[in-house]
């Protein structure tokens, strides 16, 4: 369909909505991609636009007449403008901002002076305001003249003569109140503001948390600049989400399904690297062996499966406190109980796995010592495991580092020469 | 403070969210929380009920005096209900029921009809409507004169004679119109409904994907039952995320950090059993080479560093692959390029690590040839790690089970044979 008929397409593309847009050129390979970029890139709209992955958001631009461009552009709220902007290098930056209104050009300006990664970027400049002292006769007749309103908003916000919000009601409250009642006695509860320098992951907890709406944003001295609304905190939990899972697996968290062959060796090689050398420890202990080894070949065969077991029982710990600790259920208060419930964890799942192991081994190689050693080196190392798996991300956390990042490796390397040392090291005294 | 002061207590959770009050009773040990129920649990409230995790929840509620139960209960839109009553046993469930009012019964009941971890689950049985032909006034007199609205809405649903929906318009678009202006035209782009029927996995990603607010929720005849808003989507995709991670782990999806150590054991262990068998496979491989160890004992040594590696590069690719198919990137009309991709990615990484892994063996060990056994064999188990990464996932989603599920333990295990065949297979035909 590609290759001929543009008439066709736009007729196939005009019903989808721009998210599903997007993710056709994000599925469809790179030749392809440019194929329908040349033939459809005068529709693109400023919705597909923002929805279109970073990874070939710069690739799409490119493609795109500047007309077409702007008129996207100039469609959407400030805060899904700087989003684009933010990925892109300094001329793309600059054709973008050309294309703006004088007003909205300075709101993007602004918003790229806060922090990457900070309530200031997230948030959309434009807000509903009422003057504290208002009924709800006046707001509405106020929202029906102003010809500008923003295309989503959930809250007016209530302000102070200094501009400083004081609380907010929610429409839905405003349409059944009378007119004649005042904003002031209908808002809502729990209202909360943002600062503007806050982190976006304090954003997305404060959100999921108090399940708000909406909330607005302030300066250092409370005053409004902006609101930032649900759909931008459930980007960010989502991208939180997606940055546990892959730092976890030791993948760097820009990756794409998008990405090309080196980009992606790009991200995973590093990691890969750091575990050749962890995994050198192993080797290292299992040298310092080789005697014992020699003496009885079948340890050899046999000393995976205690570092192997090991290896998954701290990635269990591991996945449960990384978690935890991105909820925030796992705090300072309960950290010890935390501790304390894994290495007892620890240590009966290693009790359950030494009794089948022990068995297995005593009945297959007629050696009830060998048994006895693979048994004892199990719960020696399911609890290294369980206590690694608690106290390598709660360690980083209060370190201040991400949890997930480099736990995985820290864990496997400590339960790998663990399960090696004490299995072998057993093996040396009980057997030889 | 727990022990004496029962006023002093109150003054101190008075002013905290339902949320965090929630937290604090999940975070601390079980002792304590018996002692803060007793003294404190007269005042529980619906919002802090709903919000505290299931896995305490039972405990909570045998606490709670029926008159407060009831009154908290009474509070909740019908979708809260579900959902506390959803986890609990039939006592407890009928002492619950009975505290509604009869029309709230039967909403619930009815709830509780549709299948577990569907929409109509997920819904609230309150629902703002109003007849496609009003105008903005109407409706706005209407709202006011209403005497019970449900606590959240943000949108006015348009239905037909037969009560099918056939639009929606949101608060913001209506508080701005003139009181002339019919609803029918300034309904919101992208209205969709959504089926009592459909999995809540599905609701999640249409919120997600299509950036939802509400959307109504329709029978099997299409006429409107309810409707669902996007906190709950949130909950459903943080469930998700949940799922994905501790799945990925090994661990049953159920777990909390509340759970005990003999619960903690249940949920880790049978995952662990499995491992003891699945590592035994390296065992066996193993084995098959005792001759070649024997003969030259330094493999055994070496030969964790080819496993552990290909362990970690079938991780990462294991990683990207779910996270895309949980996001929906990845599609059967992708597959194949993304499989490629990881070919080639691994053939590549492989490559890197075997130039540093070899050249180091040959130096170690002053013998070049150990040094290309160990590349070869590296290079060997990327590929088998990069492919196996993608495909697992891939094959148990199009064999309906979630790829996330038992993932991590079939991949490790053919990156752990196959390290260990390639190694010493190599190894005894190329060095002995």
């Amino acid at each position: 369909v590609e290759r001929e008929d543009q008439h066709r397409l736009a007729e196939l593309l005009e019903p989808l909505h721009g998210a599903d847009i997007a993710d056709l050129l994000e599925q469809i390979s790179p030749a392809e991609r440019r194929g329908l970029l040349t033939l459809w890139s005068g529709h693109m709209d400023g919705e597909t636009l923002s929805e279109i992955d970073e990874s070939i958001r710069e690739e799409v631009i490119e493609f795109l007449p500047r007309e077409v461009l702007a008129e996207a552009v100039r469609e959407l709220d400030s805060d899904d403008v700087v989003d684009i902007l933010e990925d892109l290098e300094e001329p793309q930056q600059e054709i973008i901002l050309d294309a703006l209104e004088d007003a909205d050009r300075v709101a993007v300006e602004q918003a790229l002076a806060y922090p990457e990664y900070s309530a200031g970027r997230l948030m959309q400049r434009e807000t509903v305001v009422a003057p504290q002292d208002w009924t709800v006769g006046q707001t509405i007749d106020f929202l029906r003249q102003e010809e500008w309103l923003p295309a989503q908003f959930y809250h007016v916000i209530l302000v102070d003569p200094r501009m400083r919000p004081v609380g907010h009601v929610s429409l839905g409250r405003m349409l059944a109140a009378r007119r004649d009642v005042r904003l002031n006695d209908i808002t809502e509860d729990g209202f909360r503001t943002i600062r503007a320098t806050e982190e976006e992951s304090e954003v997305a907890y404060l959100f999921n948390q108090y399940h708000l709406i909406s909330a607005p944003v302030v300066d250092e001295n409370d005053r409004l600049v902006g609101v930032i609304t649900i759909d931008d905190a459930m980007n960010v939990l989502d991208e939180e989400h997606e940055e546990d899972i892959l730092r976890l697996a030791g993948v760097s968290e820009e990756s794409s399904l998008a990405d090309g062959v080196l980009e992606t060796v790009r991200q995973r090689l590093p990691w890969l690297v750091v575990n050749l050398f962890t995994a050198s420890l192993s080797a290292v202990v299992i040298s310092m062996f080789e005697d014992t080894i020699s003496a009885l070949v079948a340890l050899a065969a046999l000393m995976p499966i205690v570092a192997s077991t090991g290896g998954i029982g701290g990635t269990q710990s591991l996945a449960v406190a990384v978690r935890a600790l991105a909820t925030r259920s796992l705090t300072s208060s309960n950290a010890g109980r935390v501790v304390r419930r894994e290495l007892l964890t620890g240590i009966l799942n290693g009790t359950g796995l030494a009794i089948i192991l022990g068995l297995a081994g005593t009945l297959i190689f007629g050696d009830p010592m060998l048994g006895i050693v693979l048994g004892l080196a199990m719960v020696a190392n399911q609890m290294v495991a369980a206590l690694g798996g608690a106290l390598v991300p709660l360690t980083l956390n209060r370190l201040g580092f991400d949890p997930a990042l480099a736990s995985g490796t820290f864990v496997t390397t400590l339960t790998d020469v663990m399960g090696f040392f004490a299995f072998l090291g057993l093996a040396t005294i009980l057997l030889l």
